[in-house]
């Protein structure tokens, strides 16, 4: 779809900008781009210019293009097509939709044309780590065309259209003509909640996975389970979450809640990869199964208190081959997170049994040797599964030896660089998270920092720079839960969301002020409760949660 | 209104309590004061017991005692009453209110008589410095009483009385046996709050006046303009919002979303105490008015910006004077907040008649004598509305002369204790801010920090301590509306709550944090999106705002 150019009215400086720069009009005035450019993230490639057209709620429709690939059978991009024509007349007084012919006032963009270009939409399946999400967007008159090999890059598509879409003094909708090319610079762009430390209701997971897609985040990291309680209700084992959580009922996650978060996300081009962590972080397990965790001792007796899970045992084993059994139907993501993070030694150092078995097997003093010979057999039992495994970098860091498909989080924050150049320098994928724990909160801009985090500043090579896929913004539990989540995470999260989907050239932390204080805007406008960035106002204030 | 204690059913351990202990049953075991005293802020004096009784949402009245000097005509009483019969049946599902016999169920507590001993009980009227607060509870079967010798005691006896209602494993309502004397230890205590920074809907200030009476608090510090906007709607001055607020409809506070606010306060023995601050601070103000503000210079010529108030032109005190003759009848309080903060003199130095008027007053170069020059004309000009004023301690600090009754508020963090020092040696009334400043945010329980400040830990004598008569947590705008403002707020807020009712013996952190984290599930549970403490849960959890 080329650009209709009416010569005869006027010609207009196209920017074509490579990342986002700066945008004049015919007489070579600059023109102030917060007018209507308000991308976030920025897209690859965008061409856009000062040719307004009028989008009217009566008239205008997104439509399936007569030769895509997905039709008014494809639900995802049909209740797609609701939100989003909701997104961009939001504020407005609805008016019936015309059935008689259009009266087109001046030049209006009549339709969205959604063309799904791969033979298989792939519709009804999920989003996995190889999905294609790029998409062409052309916007003219009368026509607009969305154009995607599948219903993943239609969905980033959709949001880009909407994020074009203004608002003018009158009230009305414009859209100018624009040109996008866009495809996302890292494959796995992931938000992690814990709903562990604080159980998150079920619609506050759900307006964050609304946030996400806002933001085209598409992994949705659930730190489900923890130490303080588990709220996942296991099919196979329902004491899990009978005695560990914090109430049986009205803290807990059913199966069919479950089921609703990996729908609503897939909705969304978001997979679900949920987080079972071992051996530490284990304490709500314990409570219901006897023998799980470590009993730890106080001198030559047994403390009554309990530490990591208790490795030396082959009833573990067969506990973690059934759980994980549950887990890898449960979830249908091809990625399962099996933690590994912040094992304390102190109490299996405390436990005579454990001394014995470590001498039997020739650890010596090393309890990372103990700490690796568990995650070993638990990455050997979930590979039977046919799952992958993402583990945090302790795994990686105590030489366990990994499948070359593993996913290696890098958390901790001052030896990032050096951690992602041994990583990768393995042959190992990395994901990022240093840096990126929002829990962590200042007074301020903070989202400066946030931003300013590059996941290639590291010392290597080209190939191993390719070996980070990807990174997630991390909101650990201690400190927020339904009152406080959504501001917390809104927009600071969404610095992480540009950083990993545009162009490493797109850091300039001014220009993403701007567009940013309308994007969070826009995220109020759309009900989301983000946190103001510094003084100022939106149009449409925040009028309560969704 | 003694207990009635029946003896040949039990005789419990009665601690009295000078501020808080552990309680003991009549076995000698220690209790667990979790399990029923939640109290926050901490009263005066509180003698509880074992013995408890139950409350039945179709049994249970509150009513006007005979002798009371209110009655069903006090409508202040009467909307309290509802209010906290709702926080007490909250979650139940109710039943009708039984016009029959009522059939009680072992030992219950049918009415709690509010009795109003002073022969006006100020049922009509404002809330003031001078309120009596005090009042005395005494929970018995099958009545308990709450005596106060005005409605503003009766208002925190009710808060207090709903507080000790807890709610057991079979959802009943329990109450125990309890007598309690309080009143509070400082008279001034109060909640700023910046709508100029960031534009607050009616609807969040009237939830955080809520969350302010569930906490004690008495009075609003308005911070309503400041240099981003101007929402106050003035009627003498309409261009004032009309060109100096965000936008003139939306962002706004009209003479009746004031009065609302007012009565809303009223209702719950909140003063509103509004600071139009000035000379500094009012960038806003100078988008309708003329003249008002300093013109600044490049060199010898305008530079086009402005500074503070224009201080050397009659017109600056003709409009002063007319202004605040508006603001003395449209705010009831016998105080207004005049601020005086923060005067950037940069202006003033660059301004050539600024420099002339200062040669011919004498002021040399000392531009704090212009400031105060300034400020005692304005003070004069507000003193003939028989209005007394509260400042920043600036116009303290640059030697104005004040009135007896001003009220210094004491707000830079490093060197609060030798400012209290100084403003209470010089024989003023001052108002701790400092360290209150719940704006700046940092990671962790930082209500630890904000709980342990002590107003009266600086040198000086009695009579110095007592011209402390008070304190405010103040919450400037730069980084929060309406999306965050109260889980920024609360709990937070509480810890400066109790620190200026409760006894100054009440200080132990982690006695606090036990009843500070019900206290939170509380105000969650009650509709305030206070946030989590740490890890952990409500029974029940937020459900999204009022």
């Amino acid at each position: 779809m080329g650009f209709l150019v009416k010569l005869g009215i006027l010609v207009l400086v196209v920017a074509v900008c490579q990342a986002y720069q700066d945008i004049w009009d015919y007489d070579g005035h600059k023109l102030k781009d917060t007018d209507y450019l308000s991308l976030w993230p920025m897209p690859q490639k965008v061409q856009t210019s000062v040719t307004a057209f009028k989008l009217s709620s009566s008239n205008f429709q997104i439509v399936h293009a007569k030769q895509s690939s997905a039709g008014p059978g494809c639900s995802l991009l049909q209740t797609a097509f609701r939100r989003y024509f909701d997104y961009i007349f939001g504020y407005m007084k609805k008016q019936g939709f015309s059935k008689e012919p259009k009266k087109t006032v001046g030049e209006e963009v009549l339709e969205l044309q959604v063309l799904i270009t791969s033979s298989d939409s792939e519709c009804d399946g999920y989003p996995g780590l190889k999905s294609d999400e790029s998409y062409l967007l052309s916007v003219d008159q009368p026509s607009a065309v969305l154009q995607a090999p599948t219903v993943w890059g239609a969905l980033r598509g959709l949001e880009t259209f909407s994020q074009l879409v203004y608002e003018d003094a009158y009230g009305s909708r414009n859209i100018n003509k624009t040109a996008i090319s866009d495809f996302p610079r890292f494959a796995h762009r992931g938000v992690l909640l814990d709903t562990s430390r604080h159980y998150l209701p079920l619609k506050v997971i759900l307006a964050n996975l609304e946030a996400m897609a806002m933001n085209k985040f598409n992994v949705f990291h659930w730190h489900i389970v923890d130490d303080p309680s588990f709220p996942y209700v296991s099919r196979t084992f329902p004491d899990l979450s009978q005695k560990g959580a914090y109430h049986p009922y009205t803290h807990v996650y059913t199966p069919s809640d479950v089921k609703m978060v990996i729908e609503f996300a897939r909705m969304r081009g978001i997979r679900v990869i949920p987080e079972f962590d071992t051996p530490g972080h284990t304490q709500s397990w314990g409570k219901s199964q006897k023998d799980l965790l470590t009993p730890c001792y106080s001198g030559a007796t047994p403390s009554g208190s309990y530490g990591p899970v208790n490795p030396m045992l082959n009833s573990t084993y067969d506990f973690m081959a059934s759980f994980f059994k549950e887990i890898s139907s449960v979830f249908p993501d091809a990625y399962v997170h099996l933690g590994g993070d912040e094992v304390d030694f102190s109490c299996w150092k405390s436990n005579p049994d454990i001394t014995k078995f470590m001498a039997e097997q020739g650890f010596g003093k090393d309890y990372s040797k103990l700490e690796s010979y568990y995650i070993q057999r638990l990455l050997d039992i979930v590979s039977t599964t046919n799952k992958g495994y993402m583990i945090w970098q302790e795994v990686f860091d105590n030489g366990v030896k990994l499948k070359q498909d593993a996913l290696i989080t890098v958390w901790k924050g001052r030896q990032y660089q050096e951690e992602l150049a041994k990583v990768t320098g393995a042959g190992y994928r990395a994901l990022l998270s240093a840096n990126w724990y929002l829990n962590d909160i200042a007074y301020g801009q903070d989202w400066k920092r946030i931003y300013s985090v590059e996941p290639h500043n590291f010392n290597g090579t080209d190939e191993q720079k390719k070996l980070v896929i990807g990174g997630e913004a991390c909101l650990w539990g201690e400190y927020v839960d339904a009152t406080n989540i959504t501001p917390r995470l809104w927009p600071r999260a969404s610095a992480v969301s540009e950083r990993l989907w545009s162009d490493a050239s797109v850091k300039d932390v001014n220009k993403a002020y701007v567009r940013l204080v309308q994007h969070r805007c826009r995220m109020v406008e759309r009900g989301i409760a983000a946190e103001p960035l510094f003084v100022g106002y939106c149009p449409h204030e925040y009028k309560g949660n969704l």
